[in-house]
This record gives structure tokens, sequence and C-alpha cells, in this order.
């Protein structure tokens, strides 16, 4: 991992959104084409893509499959990532079924839940377990992230079990902030926030 | 609306979230804890504030609830906004089951699914009506944003008839993107950008 800022990490995945639709049709994109995707301006594409020491071409741009590459590996997916989502109601389901995930790299590859009624429905092809097989299943290497759709009540406890099994990164559906020790990232996703920005634009 | 760039109202909720946190507890905050919480460094809050024109004391801090109103009159959140969900797949019931909106200032006044099934229930207060309905709902102000969570096939449809109908505010989280005439904001939420976050970091 090297030293680049919060802010051009969260810029990475829009950069490549836009050269997965630029794959295999385009050679190369401009840095303007790249500021559009991401919502800035072309200096902080250019300065984004130096600080992951990135070179394009006078007059020509970035070459599409090597600035991919390059973005795939610096965020840690050029191999697929096995996922685990933690509560199978109506969001971890909408989650397992979400085609975005299969798309950018992220194969769910296991399903949690209490309610025995869930237990061993499936979703997908994926079947739903018992919460008592989580950790055995991320010992064997089932899964190496999770998604916590369950609960605000539940997502302290299910993130403790989650970190004691040596998983450390989470994404927190939860609509409550999760304590984790050093060494694990967890983002918390608060699905008002986009609604808050959008009410300044709407 | 003031010009202030996009990156700096993407932070307002971060701060709101934290001033909301602190409102009743603390009279005032730093731009240091400002600044934790919307993850960039203290400068770059005094930029934001001071391009509201928002003035902090020296040595004191910004005032928690100025600061707050100053935000959410920015934000256009000082009154609640209404809101309506299209679709009550998985994904629509649980953005309407949701905590996290009413407790923002948003409030989910309608649900529309064109499956036949699932009109006449109800997602708490809330009973499912027909698509057909929702022209009308809208002309009567019953809601003024609207969050797609349709499949990726009926996305554009929808949009133009919630954009014929006035609306100018959609969160899509449709997994394609829709096309709105000038003066709609459209925000597209892919839930995989997260992911793709948090293994950088995991």
């Amino acid at each position: 991992m090297s030293g680049i800022s919060h802010a051009t990490v969260s810029r990475l995945p829009r950069y490549l959104r836009l050269l997965e639709e630029l794959e295999g049709a385009h050679e190369t994109v401009s840095s303007d084409d790249l500021a559009v995707a991401a919502g800035v301006n072309a200096a902080n594409v250019r300065r984004d893509l130096s600080d992951l020491e990135f070179q394009g071409t006078r007059g020509v741009g970035y070459s599409v499959p090597s600035l991919g590459d390059r973005i795939r590996r610096e965020l840690g997916i050029e191999s697929r990532r096995l996922v685990a989502i933690i509560g199978a109601g109506n969001l971890g389901t909408a989650l397992a079924r979400y085609d975005g995930l299969a798309k950018r790299g992220f194969d769910v590859t296991a399903i949690y839940d209490t309610d025995p009624n869930r237990v061993g429905q499936s979703i997908g092809d994926v079947q739903i377990q018992r919460m008592e097989d989580m950790p055995m299943d991320c010992k064997v290497g089932c899964f190496d992230m999770a998604i916590l759709a369950v609960p605000a009540n539940a997502a302290q406890s299910v993130t403790d079990l989650l970190v004691k099994e040596g998983v450390h990164s989470i994404l927190n559906f939860a609509p409550v902030r999760v304590s984790v020790p050093e060494g694990v990232a967890v983002r918390q996703v608060d699905l008002s926030t986009e609604l808050q920005i959008l009410s300044y634009y709407g």
C-alpha cells in the first residue's frame, strides 16, 4: 500500500468504473474524461495518477488497460475477493442479489442468519447458513471480507466475532458505528448521506 | 444555492453527522474533530466552512447548534423532505425500513410497485401503491424526492415518468446509469464502490 490520500483512494473506484466501460473499445482515455467520471477537475486527476506514479502521454492520454490494471492492483482487487454477508433480511438479500458486486470482482460465497426459518434457504446459488458455522468457514478461507446487514443492536457483537476469526475488512450497513481494533478496516455506509447530498442539488 | 464545490458539498453530511451527535451535549466543536469525522485535514474543514461564510472563534471552535443549522440550510434540509420509494422488492423494502432516513429528516411517504401481489401490503405505516397512482400523488405534493429501487431494465422509464411529473431529485440504486434533462439531479449509488475502497484499507 503506498501512502496515497484518502481522497485519492475514494476516487479510484470512479476512475475504474469508466475504464471498465472503455476496456476493449478504447485504447486511451483523457484526464478530462476521467475528471467527469469522478466529479473533479482534470488537475486533480493528473495529481492522483501521478501519486500512483502512473504516466500518461501528452496529447494522447492514459492507456485504458494499463491504468485499469494499476488501479485494480492499488485497490487490491486484481484477483476476485470472497465476501460473506451477515444477515439475510431484506438488505442482506438485496445485497446478495445485487449484480454489481460480481461485476466488480466481489463474489458472495457465504450468507449467515440467526433465524432458523431463513437457514437452509438459498439466495441465488448460495445457501443461508447458521451464524455458528461462520467461524469454521472463515478459518478455511471461504471469505475474507464481510458485509454487515444486521440490526443495529447486533452489529457490535457480530463485528467482534468476525474480528476474532481474522476478518479485517468489514462493510457496515447497520445504522450504528462499530469499534474495531487497529489493523481492521471498517466502512460505515449511511444511506441517508446520499439523500442529503442530493437535496443540495435537487 | 451558493457556488460551493462538489467536494465541499459531499463533506457537509459528515460534518452534520458529528454535529447532530454533539447537539445538546456540547456547545462547540473544533476543526480537528470535524476533520476526523469527514476524513480530511483541519485546513480542509476551515476552508469548507469559510466557503459557507461560517465563522469560528479562535481557541474555542465552532458553535455546534449554529453550524448544524447553517449546514442543514445549505443542504436544503431545514424542514423534513418527503420521499417516494419506487420498487418494493428487497432493496426498496430495506430502504423503507431503514431507521436512518427518518432520523436524518427524510420521511418515506409513498412506495410504489408494479407487482399486484405487493400492492396493498404495508411496510411500516406506508401502504404499497400501484405505479399508476404515482403521477397524481406527485401532483398533490405527496413527495418531492424519489429513490429508485427497481431492476436495471426499468430504471430509465421510471426516471422519465418521475421527471415528467416534476420530481427533480432522484437517488438511483438500480445498477445502471439513467439520463435526465438539465435541472434534474440524479445520484447513482453503486454499492460495490464501498467494497473497492474497503479493499484498499483492509
